[in-house]
Formats: structure tokens, C-alpha cells, sequence
């Protein structure tokens, strides 16, 4: 048994507030539900009537003596808590909620999907909705909306919180020959949401990629488990709306939902393994191409063109998307240079010119197919004098099928001419589009979810045995104490320290011959700073002196530093002066991290110092699932790498050392959630050992 | 008189190799010209025929005896220069030649080609192609071409150096009604090229947008003149293909042709006004844009629909194409709160709900567009089960007419239910898109040419007269009789100085003594570093010494280098050491020149260092057109700028010392035309002055 089976095929479907009236929803959903060719048992209920499109009505779901696995509801909004009841009380496996009048109508209509949402949990009873449009599986088949049209019979799994979307789609669908095997909208989503219907997407024989329309994701740590899962099997392609800052605030006033930063949503998608996509068109190219070709084995794509400008676009988009153009074994170029005419190029793109029938184009992909430097293909045909769409849109498909691990995607460029060759490769199966990005675009995420489908098993973040919790603890609690967000600087190094954060320490000198005996213990030069959470600036207030080689120096910097806060903060609380021994400069760099509404911590990792700003290369990971391998990637992704593995001839630094900070940190800050941002700016790395200069550290 | 007009709008044609034969392109084109509804005489031209179609043949042009302005060539190309010969004794004007075998063909005939375009020179008369497809003006109309369909009617100017795209574009204009106004294939472009049909079009009055494929770009000089004058009238859009590594070795073996780097068609298209994309698609969609939208004043969208997901996801898209999502007065506000339903979002984007019909949208729409605060407006329309797509298709054109300043755009989402009223909107001239990031991404094409109309007049590189080419021309003799390629260090700075460049200078000092006297003259401290041309990383072999305070460190030091020279390299040519005063450390640019084959001199400017290569922070411009604005614009474009203008709370740096070293540069690599690359890293810029540390010049 399926998850979710008696949602999607139920036995019995009841439609709660079924009506005679052929402009209600009540009654389009009834009809919806019959011309689906749906074969279950199907119950109107209505206390006003005793008959409705042919069919006994009833006047509550208790009273119609029979087992409801899925009952749709489609009655004002005030009476939905009652009929849910009704439906509770009479055993019904799954409730659609369609009417609208719920949380996004504001905090009376929130109360009520609460009620609503606690009921059903009660009663065990599946919840879709409400405000939704519906549910369809067209292999049921069974149409419980209230959406015009029904899809075509397909493999493509649509999920979406925009019912709207939904509909238009589904339209579009019919005149594109694009097929579903299920849709769902999933309304405010107070029961299931996204990713149950991943999870059921996965288990269901009939879908073989799921897409998804969201604006935000309510349960994070579900998400990310039932994602993470799915992808390893099906591809999951999202697209995620709202990223903009204008969007997320139409999201917000839309749905009534809270984004979350798009940073986290892209580490959350990237970790995973979900393609996001930006573009409503790409949603739907990259389906069509996913339902129809298998994953390649790798990136490198042949090109097979019958005009040279459209062959170099296609080039052209397959680097800028990161694919490789293929290079062909000396056999191959051979065999296309003896049988292809004397102007046609051989490389790739392989151009078999202006004058080209069908049997070039089949020799040439047949060959380049059969190299075993190609892992895909993407035949370009123009509309000219001699082109044979049809015959060729054949010979492409039975090409094909001799190289089944390997997808081709085609191209037509043209008109009315090459509409029966276009038709005959949707029959046959092989994807094809007006423009050469389009299926290089659509080729691309094919590509990505190779890797992202042998993708080596979720690791969790590491864990060290070496760690003193007890310590933390002790100081925040004394933080909270004092009424404090910001930990003073010898505090967070303490913490760090605690963690196994190579933390410059840092000594809080309450006079200046304290302050001299702690530059003693840490070893000369030092640096003195004003301790105090009042004082931001602590440079421009004179807060700071560097370099201070001599107790002398030390006590006439201590005094300085007093006389300098208060003149300028005379009401500044002042913990006192902390002493800090001066490093050698090492390669500065950045960790940090920010907690996430949905998704938790986030990690930041990237180029330190003053100019983080400015610079901007910062890669980010959810400490959820991040491991050492994700550690690593993360560094990686960004140009600090190129420091660390030694820049221009350089030697390497201790790429170690700093994996190390960013675990303990995610570490960290998962034992305590009170942490909620924390930032280590500069660490300097060295060739050996890192040391972290500066942490901050403010809890809730 | 236009130019070109004889071309375009000539009074006779005659076709050379006309053919009885209807498969054979000497019939096609004889038909094509007379189908296409062509007014003027035309004359069949072959020696063994007496009659083709219908009309008298002549055994040869000159045979004629009527003036002939335009001959099409289709015989093949060994006969193709005599047919040339007797075309320009006869006075014709105009030759297209579509045979190939010409430069695509290799050295035999490349030099055919020469030939050919000499002979067209030398009778004053042009040259299309060879090896072209041929043009069409459907305005005149003429169809001087072997394409198989005739475009509708249209405001598009489409030059094509690829013949297939071409046809295979006019094929599919067809099916989706896209008109054109000329259509020219460009072929080997070894006489008229692009700059030439750029100039007729923005001539010719039916002609409102001008679209454009090219592999490369001729004759730089040519191109930058046509186009900086064209777009200052009509819009250009260029799709320029080879950007790609593999995508620049697909087109030279295609066309012959040398690609140019891609940074210089980049900065030449930036500096000229053309409006350059990546994908066909977007070629095609701006047309559609261009040719029925009037150009915004500015960059503020408002957007209406009856979905909220699809709003979402278009104002996401105005966002990320740095168009900006129009605020509403309160007027606006509270006009569109009294007149829609409570749960609409009156903000923008609109949210007319999914219940609305024709009225709420052209309320919406009029109200928004009333806004002196929107520039422009995407309609967003979703099949729905109440919508009136043809309703709304009538009123947006209605309330467009309102607004004729204003460009809307709609967005029609689903399939056959929406047909109609697609097609109303295509006839009223309201561009409409199936997905909402398409509209987006047209408009901001429209958006774009608001501010390339407007710009201010062209620039010219800044003079200098306080410069010494003299004493330039005297290094760079010296250096040439030294049959040497690079500069030494003290060499370079001098060039440098002569053109007011604030370099560092350097002195060569062939004795220890001699260096103690210079440094004397510089100032202390002071760096010494070996002066060989052959020692490309001193430092490595102990070749610089710094931080030299005393005439002994410097001493120590010059013997210390020769030493370590002497033992690493000792065959190394050694032209002495070279003295420079240190410098405080200052913000570290670099600024650098590579010259284009195509384009000239490009200037690079970014943040200098040794992370040059990893931060990768610089713009380019042509020195053509790079004035003191064009100057400041580049700067402006870099990350450096955000330390230039003072990066957190500091005092700004020296912008004028900045911009000066830039234009001098410019103008040092113009009047020498053998400096082949220069580079100035790093140049340390200062809150008062700038010094220019390290200066390379390579010649030829």
C-alpha cells in the first residue's frame, strides 16, 4: 500500500456541498469527479436535496451507510468545522477542504483553519487544503476538483500552492500534448503539504519527475527529510517564488505565509538534491525532457546541425549552461569525414549542411551516439528546400532506441513546414523545441540530476567528543543574566574556545597592572579594547591600542584608553579592558552563521577582513546534513579556495584547521539554539593552524 | 534618396543562371521575384534559353539593353566573375551573389572572393554575399532570395550572417505572425556587411526595430560608426554567437571567420547602444516589443492579475532583471481598495483575484497606468472559469490607447480557451507571452533602450598636450634595436612619465655606487630588483630586495642579487638593477590594455594586487568613444568603486588622479600603435595623488 493511496485512489469520493446548480463549484466538482471516468462509489451530499446529476443525495456524509475514503467540501467556510466533524464521526479516511475563507482572510479565518487543522489530526483524518482547487490522478483515474479541463495521461506529478497556477497550466497542458499523472493544489496547506506529496510521489508507479510551484514551506525539518529522500529516486524540480523583495512581500500579503531568506531556501534545495528553476517555462521544459529521456551518464553533448549559425548558438548556450561540448575518438571524426560531404564539419558541432536529407542526419547522430566520449545528443534541424521533418523526426527516434542510455533532444526551427515532424517526435518521445537554449536549457537539468541522483548518502554534522557544554552554558547563562544579547569579546572567545575554536584568547583586565600580568601570560605584543556592549565603534572613540610591546606601554594605554571612553562615553557602562595577544597576519577569512525561520542554522564561509562586504564571496550550508564532505564543498564553492590551496605558486594552508572551525561551529550552535547569530571575522589562516581573531556571538 | 534605396526598391532585377528547371534556385528566385508582387522589370538571364516563366530571356546582362540596378547571381562560382565583368560594364548597380564556393571554401577561394569584391570596387558597384541566401523588402515588395516563404508585412529588419536561421526564422515568423520589413541574408560579407544594412534601415521609414545575427564583425572601425549613429535612432538587437570557446572554433570553421574576443564585441556593443542577447527566443521577443511598444520613460512596472503565483513569479523577474517594481501613490491605492473586492491586493503587484472578469482588469489597469509613478504595465491573465480573455484582450488595448506612452504587455496562461483572445491582442498590437518572465524579459529590453536613445553625443578620448611623444619614440626605437619585445621596468616608467602617468620612477644603476646615488636622489627606504628581461620571477631566485634604509643595505643588497643572479641564472642577460623609492601601501588597482583585432585598444580597469586573477573585478572599454564620462562609467562599474568612494566611513580616494591615468593610457596606446599590451599593477590610489608602481609594456 502507497502513502497516501486511498487520497489518490480511493474506493468512495463524497462531495460535501454538491449542488443542482451547474455555475456552482458544487456541482462542477460533481461533474469533475463522474467525467474523470472515475469507478469508485461516489455520494453527493446535500440536506436540500434527495438527487443531483442522476445520483441519490444525501444529507450528511453519516448518513450515507457506507464506508468514505475521500470526502471534498465545498460548503461556506462557517460550516466546514461542522461537516468535518460529521466526516470524522463517520470514519472518512480524507478531507479536501476547497472553500476559501481561512487563514488568508486574516486572524478570524486563521483561528478557524486551527480548529480545522486539530480536528482532523484528532480524528486522523488526511487534510488537504483548505482554499484549494483540488486534486486529480489520471490514472485513477479521478478528477477531484474543480478545474475545467482534465490532463492528459502522463508521468509528470504537479504540485502547487497556487491554484490558479494549477488551472492555467493544465489548460496549456492540452494544446502542448504535455501529460500529468497527478496534480494537487495544496491550498494553505494546513494539513499535507509539499512534502507529503513528494514522499507519495516517489512511492507512485505512474510518476517519474515531480515539479512543484511553492511560495514558501511551513515545516522545515519535513521538508527537508521527505526532499532529501525523493530526490534520490525521482527528480524534483521546484519552482520557488518570492525571491525578490518585492515578491516576498506580495508572497506575504498573498498567502498570509512567511518567506524565508531565498539563501536559506537555496541551500536547503541545493542540499537536497531539488533543481530549482526560476522560470515557469523551464518548469515545464525540463518535465517534458525528464519524463521522456533517461539521465545521462555525463555532460558531454554532440551537436548535429543542418546550418552552422544555429549549431554555434547551441555551442554556445551548452558552455554558458556548464556542459561540455564532446569531443569525438579519431574513429569518429573519420567515419563522419568519409561519409558526410566535403564541406560538412566534423567536429562538434557536427554540421551536415544546408542540402542535408534524412540519411546524413542518421548517419551523423547514429555515429556520434555510438562515441563513447557523448553521453547526450541535440539535433538541430532548419526548415530548408530539402529538409525531410518527418522522415528525419523518425530516422531521430529509431537512432534513439539503438543508444537507450543516452538522451537526444531535438530541435526545429520552423514553421507550419515542420509541424508533422514535430508532432511525430512528441509521439515518439523525444523532446523537442523552437529554439537551441531552450533544449540546451532543458538538456542541462537532465545532466545536473545524474549527479545529483548518485549522490553519496546524507551525512549529519560531525560530532567532538573534546567539547565542554558545561562551560557555555555557564557563561550565557551569566550573559542573561545580565540582561545582555552580545557576549563581551573575552566571553565569546571563551565559548569558542570551549567548542575547540582556536579562539585568540582574551583577558578581561579590570586595572592596568592586571592588564600587564595578562599580557605576560599570553606572550607580547598585545592589543587593549574597551569591553563594553554599549561602545560599536570602539576604534573611533580611541577604544583601541595595537601593537604594545612593554608593561609601560601597556599601562599607558590602559589609562588612555579610560581617559579617551570617559571623555567621549561617560555613561557607557564599561566591563573593563580586554587584552589580546597579537597574531601574525594569516589569510583572512570569515565563518558565520545566521538561523533560519524554516531551515535552522545557516553557515557562512568566505573571504574575511574588512571587505566582506565588498567582495561578497560567501558560500552558505544549512548545518542540516552538513558533514565533512559538505564542509568541504562549501569551502570550495567559494574564491577563498583558490587562497587556500595556495594561490600562484604559494603553499597550500591547513584546509584542515578551518574544516574543523566550521564544523564545531555548526556544532555550536545546533547544542544551543539561544545562539542566534555568530560571526568570526577575520580568522587567519595560516600554512599551519588557524587562529579565530574576533568572534561575536548574541543569543536570543 | 535613401541609401541602399536602388538596393532595396530597385526598378529592374535581373536573375543571372535563371532556370527553367523548377527545383534548381536559378527558378526559384526568377519566381520568388515575381510572386513576391514586384512592380519593377525583371529579366531571366541564360545563354541557352530564350523564355523562363513567361518571360524573354537574354543571353547575357549586357545583352539587355535596359539599365539594370540590381542582378541576382545564381551561376556557378568559377563563371561567377565574368558574370561580375559584364554587370559592371552593363552599369548595373547592385549584385547579390548567391553562389557559394568562395571563402568558406578555403584559399582557392578566398582569393576568388578578393577578386570578386575588387572587380565590384572597381565598377562602383555593391556587393551581397557571396554565398547568401539573398534579401526581401516587403514593403517595395521584392523577394530577391531563394528562402521558400515571403514574411508578412512587418517593422523588422532582420540582417542574418547565417542564410539557414534566416529561412528558418521567416518560416516561423509565419506561423506566429511576426512581420518583417526587410529580411538579408549576408553570406561571406565581402562587400556590403551589417554596418551597411544598419545605416539603410534606420534610413528606411518602414522599418521601426533592427534585429541582427553575426558570427564575427569585419571592419571594427566601420561596425562602431554605424552603430553608434543607428541606435541613436532605432533600436538594434545583436545576436552574436561564438561567445564560447568551442562555440568561436565552430565559427571560424564555418565562415572563415576570425571571432574577436568576447570582452571586445561586449564593450563595443555596451558602447555603441546595441542591445545584445544570448538566446534566439529573446531575439524574436524583443522584436515583437520593439515594433508595437512605444519605450518607457523609466524603469517602474506595475503589474495586474488574476493570480497571485504567476505575480509573484513576474515580480521576481522584475527584480532580477534590475527593472524595479513600481510603488503606488495613495491615490492609486485607495481608488483600487474602493473599487475591488476587500481580498484583492491593491498593491502592486494587483491581485484582481481569481473570480474577476473584464472589468476589474481594466480598472486595474487604467488606474495603475494613470500613476505617475509606473512606467509601464504587464497584464497577467489566467484561464479561469470566469475570465474573458477577449473582453480583457479588447479592454487592455483600449486603456493602453489612453496611455500611448506607456508600453503594456500581457500574459495570457493556458491553452485553447485563451486562444481568441490572444489572437485580438496580437491584432491590436499588444505583444503577448505564455509564461510571465518572457513579458519581463522583453520589457527590459524596452526598458534598456529608454536610456541608449537618450544618451548624451558620442566622446572622444581626452587630449592631453602636456605629453612627450618624443621622448616614447625614442625608448621604443632603442628597445626595437635591442630586438627586445618588452620594456625594462625603468623603461616603462618613463614612457609612462612622458605621458603624464604618475609612475614611480625607477632608475637603472649598473654599480652599487651609482644605485646608493640615486636612491639618494628618490628618497629612502628604497627596493632594488634585478633588471633582465629574461627573469620573468624575480623574487623567486633572489632577484628583489625592499625596505632598504642606509647606503650599506643598499650596497649589501646589490651585491646580494648579482650573487644570487649569478648562481641561479647565470647565462641570464643582467642590464643592472633597478632602484625605486617605496611607496605607502595605497588602495591597489590595476588598469591595463590588450588590443582587439576587430576592435582596437581595450582598456581594463579593476582592484589590483596579486588577487587580480582571483577577484576578477574589472571592466573593459574600447578606447574608441572613451571619454572623461565613459571613463568615470567604468570605474563605476567595479566593486573598486566602492573603495574608491570611501568604503566604510573612510575619506574618499582620489577619483580625478584616477580617471586621468585611464585616459592617458588610452591615449599613450593610440598614438603608438605598436604597444601591444600594457598593464599598470599595481597602481596605489590615495586619498590625494596616486603612483603607478609597476608598469609592463610589450610592443611588437
Amino acid at each position: 500500500m502507497q502513502p497516501l493511496d486511498s487520497l489518490f485512489r480511493p474506493q468512495s469520493v463524497a462531495v460535501i456541498g454538491a449542488s443542482k446548480n451547474r455555475e456552482k463549484l458544487g456541482n462542477v466538482i460533481l461533474r469533475n469527479v463522474l467525467r474523470s471516468g472515475y469507478g469508485g462509489a461516489v455520494y453527493p451530499v446535500n440536506p436540500r436535496e434527495t438527487e443531483i446529476e442522476g445520483l441519490k443525495t444525501f444529507p450528511s456524509v453519516s448518513e450515507i451507510g457506507k464506508p468514505v475514503e475521500l470526502a471534498v467540501v465545498v460548503v461556506p467556510a462557517e460550516r466546514v468545522l461542522d461537516v468535518a466533524r460529521d466526516c470524522g464521526g463517520a470514519g472518512v479516511k480524507n478531507l479536501i477542504v476547497i472553500s476559501a475563507g481561512f487563514k488568508e482572510t486574516g486572524p478570524e479565518g486563521l483561528v478557524r483553519e486551527k480548529e480545522l487543522a486539530e480536528l482532523c489530526r484528532s480524528y486522523g483524518m488526511r487534510l488537504v487544503g483548505p482554499n484549494c482547487v483540488g486534486l486529480m490522478d489520471t490514472h485513477t483515474p479521478l478528477n477531484a476538483s474543480f478545474a475545467a479541463g482534465f490532463p492528459l495521461k502522463g508521468e509528470i506529478a504537479f504540485v502547487s500552492q497556487s491554484g490558479a497556477m494549477l488551472v492555467a497550466i493544465l489548460d496549456w497542458s492540452l494544446t502542448v500534448g504535455l501529460g500529468f499523472s497527478r496534480c494537487i493544489s495544496m491550498g494553505n496547506k494546513a494539513g499535507l503539504d509539499e512534502a507529503d506529496f513528494f514522499t507519495a510521489a516517489v512511492a507512485d508507479p505512474n510518476t517519474k519527475v515531480i515539479l512543484c510551484y511553492i511560495e514558501d514551506v511551513k515545516d522545515g525539518g519535513h521538508f527537508l527529510a521527505a526532499a532529501e529522500e525523493a530526490t534520490r529516486h525521482k527528480p524534483v524540480i521546484v519552482l520557488k517564488s518570492g525571491t525578490s523583495r518585492a515578491g516576498a512581500q506580495a508572497a506575504s500579503s498573498h498567502t498570509g505565509a512567511l518567506a524565508g531568506s531565498d539563501v536559506a531556501y537555496d541551500a536547503a534545495f541545493k542540499q537536497t538534491g531539488i533543481i530549482r528553476v526560476k522560470k515557469m517555462s523551464e518548469l515545464f521544459d525540463l518535465a517534458m525532457v525528464f519524463a521522456r529521456q533517461p539521465v545521462p551518464r555525463g555532460s558531454r553533448v554532440a551537436i548535429v546541425t543542418n546550418s552552422g549559425g544555429p549549431g554555434i548558438v547551441a555551442t554556445d548556450n551548452v558552455e554558458a549552461r556548464g556542459l561540455e561540448v564532446a569531443r569525438f575518438t579519431r574513429e569518429t571524426i573519420e567515419a563522419l569525414r568519409r561519409e558526410l560531404p566535403l564541406e560538412a564539419s566534423v567536429f562538434n558541432p557536427v554540421d551536415v549542411m544546408g542540402d542535408a536529407r534524412v540519411e546524413r542526419f542518421r548517419f551523423a547522430l547514429d555515429r556520434v551516439l555510438a562515441d563513447e566520449g557523448v553521453d547526450s545528443a541535440v539535433v538541430l534541424l532548419c526548415h530548408t528546400a530539402v529538409a525531410e521533418p518527418v522522415e528525419t523526426a523518425a530516422a531521430i527516434a529509431e537512432v534513439k532506441e539503438k543508444h537507450p542510455e543516452k538522451p537526444v533532444l531535438a530541435v526545429y526551427m520552423g514553421g507550419e513546414s515542420l509541424a508533422a515532424g514535430v508532432e511525430l517526435l512528441a509521439e515518439k518521445g523525444i523532446p523537442c523545441f523552437s529554439f537551441p537554449e531552450v533544449a540546451v536549457e532543458a538538456l542541462s537539468g537532465l545532466v545536473a540530476y545524474g549527479s545529483i541522483k548518485e549522490r553519496p548518502p546524507k551525512e549529519d554534522l560531525p560530532v567532538y567528543h573534546d567539547v565542554d557544554p558545561g562551560v557555555v552554558r555557564r557563561i550565557l547563562t551569566r550573559v542573561r543574566e545580565d540582561r545582555r544579547r552580545t557576549l563581551l569579546g573575552s566571553e565569546a572567545a571563551q565559548v569558542a574556545t570551549a567548542y575547540g575554536i582556536p579562539a585568540a584568547p582574551i583577558l578581561l583586565a579590570r586595572r592596568a597592572a592586571e592588564a600587564v600580568t595578562f599580557a605576560a601570560e599570553l606572550g607580547y605584543p598585545v592589543v587593549l579594547k574597551v569591553a563594553s556592549p554599549e561602545i560599536v565603534h570602539k576604534t573611533d572613540i580611541g577604544g583601541v591600542q595595537i601593537g604594545l610591546k612593554t608593561p609601560e606601554e601597556i599601562r599607558e594605554a590602559f589609562w588612555g584608553i579610560m581617559e579617551q571612553v570617559n571623555q567621549h562615553l561617560p555613561r557607557a557602562v564599561v566591563y573593563g579592558i580586554e587584552v589580546q595577544r597579537m597574531y601574525p597576519k594569516g589569510t583572512e577569512l570569515i565563518v558565520g552563521m545566521t538561523r533560519d525561520v524554516q531551515f535552522g542554522p545557516l553557515i557562512a564561509f568566505g573571504l574575511g577582513g574588512i571587505y566582506v562586504n565588498l567582495l561578497k564571496d560567501v558560500a552558505f550550508r544549512l548545518t542540516w546534513g552538513m558533514g565533512e564532505r559538505g564542509i568541504r564543498e562549501m569551502i570550495r564553492e567559494t574564491k577563498a579556495f583558490t587562497l587556500i590551496r595556495g594561490y600562484r605558486g604559494e603553499k597550500p594552508l591547513d584546509l584542515p584547521a578551518l574544516a574543523n572551525i566550521i564544523g564545531r561551529v555548526g556544532r555550536l550552535v545546533t547544542d544551543f539554539p539561544e545562539i542566534v547569530e555568530l560571526d568570526i571575522n577575520p580568522i587567519f589562516l595560516y600554512q599551519e593552524g588557524a587562529a579565530a581573531l574576533d568572534v561575536k556571538i548574541t543569543i536570543e
